[in-house]
């Protein structure tokens, strides 16, 4: 096949890809990794895991916190199947920047079979989705979707551990209409759909035989929701329409329009004020409106019903194309899973902090489809003053309480976003009595009203792909040491039984979030409660976004997809 | 927007673009055009034309033959709408590169109204499809399809001239299961579905509870059809998977297999018979097997039927993907149209040497959906006799003929293929007696028999992009010429009636033909009857497809596209 001499050359070449690519962009991404040939070869002779002496470990879903569970996972004592609809991982920060064509599809995936390859032993993939969880008999039933199979789609795949992060789904609300007519922005193939909608619609605006009125109507362009991607889609299809799309339908450029409906008083309330308002304030300029509390009721085929939170007024707006992007809920497979466990009465999947399935041995769930039910203070309170009185005298003294302080701090990390709160240094500070003064000691009911207002600082975790990745890295790490942990216990003092737990608990830590608001302008929040606005913000949110590609070959894709936008602009053509 | 120094240095490399592509490719292209931002800024403070005075020009397709035709189009005295399903013009010979990745589907397309920006006028575009052409009333029906635009997906555009390049579509031959099952190569989404398809492949065959057996079939391909686009796209599929596949998918590697269907008894075998016999000597040390005399029957959901035509054998192969490249047919809209001018009785569209469409005034036809129906000499040779004979002696000296001999050159090229083909210098030679002695003069009946066979030269031309970019190029230079020639005529003499044709006939010019046949192996014919095969040979198809590139954004992509592959593989992620 490859034998001339530019074959080998070229070769040669990709083995040692790394060398060419001169862009010089830091390797830092989470889950970069190395794309050598060496593995591959090895990778190659060997075969399916039959080891009976392994436990079977079944990973669902290949997003953000899958992929990073699978990346870290030493996989020398595990036999690992991993299921999941995409036979890729995709990059969907970018997501927003695929509708409008200004980083192309291909360039934020990369197939999870290269991801995933291992020098000690091989992870077997199966590109299906897994329909239902039985706990019972720890198994999963999986279903093939890609093609005639008749009578195999389903299998069944038997675990001894189950990770379970397959995410979640679109929050419709039970809109009506929302799921016939509306877009949403969770999966590459959305953001492709989008981006020939947003065609279609300048192509039908420029038909003949319509009226002013109707092309105004077509080209209205309407997202539900103010979050992050709602506000950062808004942002790329203002600059796709006025940097690409004016010049090649200049007769209808007056009659685009972009709307953004909030239900809530601002845009990007979950970042800091400033930022939320810089950008009601740049989208005011643009020519982006910004409805505010206004809530959708219904969505018909050429319009979208409103409901005026203050006045309860309803009213409707035509639009061309909607994009639904108001938050998610859990998935008919870990609602039925959660069924099982006798979790049928929560929202969401609950872990322990350890992201351990409550009700459900050996499973744990990471990412969207979970979140961690972080264990009160107030009710393990007498248990923590038990374990501290050491004499049994039935009043804690400051130095018993020094004793236990730092497994507190790692038990319950609201104790620490508490003492901030109060702007305490040390949590001895609690102990003080309430005008301040030091205690040698104090009894139990002392002891809870000095630690009553803590519980109030839980914060549950945002749904991002940051905490994702952080939870997949937390628990791969836990069973690359789950033999070793047996034994030597690293987590903090049990408080309601004795002994050590065997892990630290997961603790996430905020890097920061980016908003690009368009026209080369950026928001971001980075640590320390900085706050860093515009175009240079822009060159920031490239640098770390290239930073953080998966592969190198995304990597150069992403930034040679920047340059080609420079230089050439977006491609409009329908595909 | 683009306030910032950043933004405005990019905007300005932007509008000359040209300069900052440093590579080394000559800009040879049929198509190539200039994207200055210059064009773009006239089109823009321009509205729609409205002038009456104009001819209006409906065209019809954004393929090879509509695209050229508009590129070179002087629109300054026409008012021009083009109708098409997609607002892209696609570089169709890449099409096989595109469905294993080789060249992504985005590097080959280009806005049709970039093309077709121009500074002197607009040029309106449509995105429909022509439904119904109305010869008797000069009007064409069209639809639009994309999206709801309830009751105005229709509209009527009346024209003064048609030009018909809609193309064809594929030609089932009417078996059955064809359009149920097997893949086409036509368009850029077909390129697109074979790539996701030929991944779902692999996908299937490594799940779990498949026999080996079932594994085998799930990984047959097989190609219907030993042209040159499936023999490059079984030579592209080969590479891909030996390239990239196997390394991702190590298990199934001994189970793929490749099939080539060829109902002749060779594969390519409109190409040289050496080109044709490299081929098939590649393929069998590639391992692909190739099945020629084989007509296929039927194709059903698991299995093709076929038959061996020589000993009439009705076997079954099962298969896991199938593509149907085996020719073309005439489009339902060009058949109700051809009954409408009466030649129902034809396959194609006929048109005459000027690419008029035979029965209807003022329509023109060119590219896949028409063949030019080439006039024979013997119809008209008592005219020719006529016009020569200028003593009306009944008699035609030599230099009698020698006054006509360029006009029929011209007029039916067939005579210069005759004399090739017999070895003459000269057209005097014709007119030897049988013993091969110069005569004086001939009688009618001599001069009969001296043309008698020139008819049997007479070739219809190939359904390839070449011809279709010669014929737009062709008929917009008539179009351009339209009032000159009116008073000028520039066309050989009229030997049925008085004076001259006003254009020169359409006359293709074959520059060769390349097959890749993978491994970085091509085969071309060249002008002039030259072969060439070999590694050298595919890089001469680089540097021929990078040049013919539409414009310098997809030639900058497909060389990109080329040199990741080297780099990086090619991708797998089934989007």
């Amino acid at each position: 096949m490859w034998n001339s001499f530019f074959g080998r050359a070229f070769r040669d070449l990709r083995s040692s890809s790394q060398l060419l690519v001169l862009l010089g962009i830091s390797n830092g991404g989470l889950l970069a990794y190395s794309d050598s040939q060496a593995d591959v070869n090895a990778l190659v002779s060997e075969s399916a895991p039959q080891d009976a002496q392994k436990k079977k470990v079944v990973v669902l879903g290949t997003g953000w916190a899958g992929t990073s569970f699978l990346k870290d996972l030493d996989i020398s004592s595990y036999d690992i199947r991993v299921v999941s609809p995409r036979n890729y991982f995709a990059f969907t920060p970018l997501l927003p920047s695929v509708t409008c064509g200004t980083v192309e599809s291909r360039s934020i995936v990369e197939p999870i079979r290269n991801i995933i390859k291992k020098k000690n032993g091989v992870v077997q993939f199966y590109e299906a989705e897994c329909v239902k969880i039985d706990a019972a008999n720890r198994r999963v039933l999986c279903r093939s979707n890609n093609g005639p199979l008749i009578g195999k789609e389903d299998f069944m795949l038997d675990y001894d551990y189950l990770v379970i992060a397959i995410g979640a789904e679109v929050n419709t609300f039970n809109t009506s209409g929302v799921m016939e007519y509306c877009h949403f922005l969770k999966e590459v193939e959305d953001a492709q759909r989008i981006r020939r909608s947003v065609i279609d619609c300048f192509e039908r605006a420029v038909l003949p035989d319509i009226t002013e009125q109707e092309r105004r109507s077509i080209l209205h362009f309407v997202i539900v929701g103010g979050g992050p991607t709602g506000v950062e889609f808004a942002a790329e299809l203002h600059d796709f329409i006025q940097e690409d799309l004016v010049r090649l339908y200049p007769t209808v450029q007056d009659l685009v329009k972009i709307t953004v409906i909030q239900s809530g008083e601002h845009i990007l309330n979950t970042y800091d004020g400033r930022i939320s308002s810089f950008a009601e304030q740049k989208f005011q300029r643009d020519g982006i409106e910004v409805k505010t509390g206004c809530r959708v009721v219904g969505v018909s085929e050429k319009e979208i019903n409103m409901k005026l939170k203050s006045t309860g007024e309803i009213f409707s707006i035509p639009y061309g194309m909607v994009l639904w992007s108001t938050g998610i809920a859990t998935r008919p497979v870990i609602r039925d899973f959660m069924e099982q466990i006798g979790q049928s009465k929560r929202l969401t999947l609950a872990t322990d902090e350890w992201l351990r399935v409550e009700g459900c041995h050996n499973a744990y769930a990471l990412g969207d489809c979970a979140t961690i039910n972080q264990r009160k203070i107030m009710e393990d309170i007498l248990d923590i003053f038990r374990v501290a009185d050491i004499d049994n005298s039935g009043t804690l003294t400051v130095t018993e309480f020094q004793d236990v302080i730092q497994d507190i701090l790692v038990r319950y990390p609201q104790v620490d976003l508490y003492l901030k709160s109060q702007h305490l240094q040390n949590m001895e500070d609690l102990l003080k009595d309430p005008q301040g003064n030091e205690r040698k000691e104090v009894d139990i009911e002392e002891f809870k009203i000095a630690l009553a207002q803590v519980d109030s600082q839980m914060k549950s975790l945002p749904a991002t792909a940051q905490v994702a990745a952080q939870q997949g890295t937390y628990l791969a790490t836990c069973f690359n040491h789950m033999e070793q942990c047996q034994t030597n216990p690293e987590g903090p003092r049990r408080f309601r039984k004795s002994g050590r737990h065997r892990f630290q608990p997961f603790r996430y830590k905020h890097f920061g979030q980016f908003a690009p608001l368009g026209g080369e302008q950026a928001a971001a929040e980075l640590p320390g409660d900085w706050i860093s606005i515009g175009h240079s913000t822009q060159w920031l949110w490239y640098s770390v976004y290239a930073s953080k590609q998966v592969s190198w070959r995304t990597r150069v894709l992403v930034v040679s997809d920047w340059t080609r936008r420079f230089i050439f602009g977006r491609d409009s053509s329908r595909i």
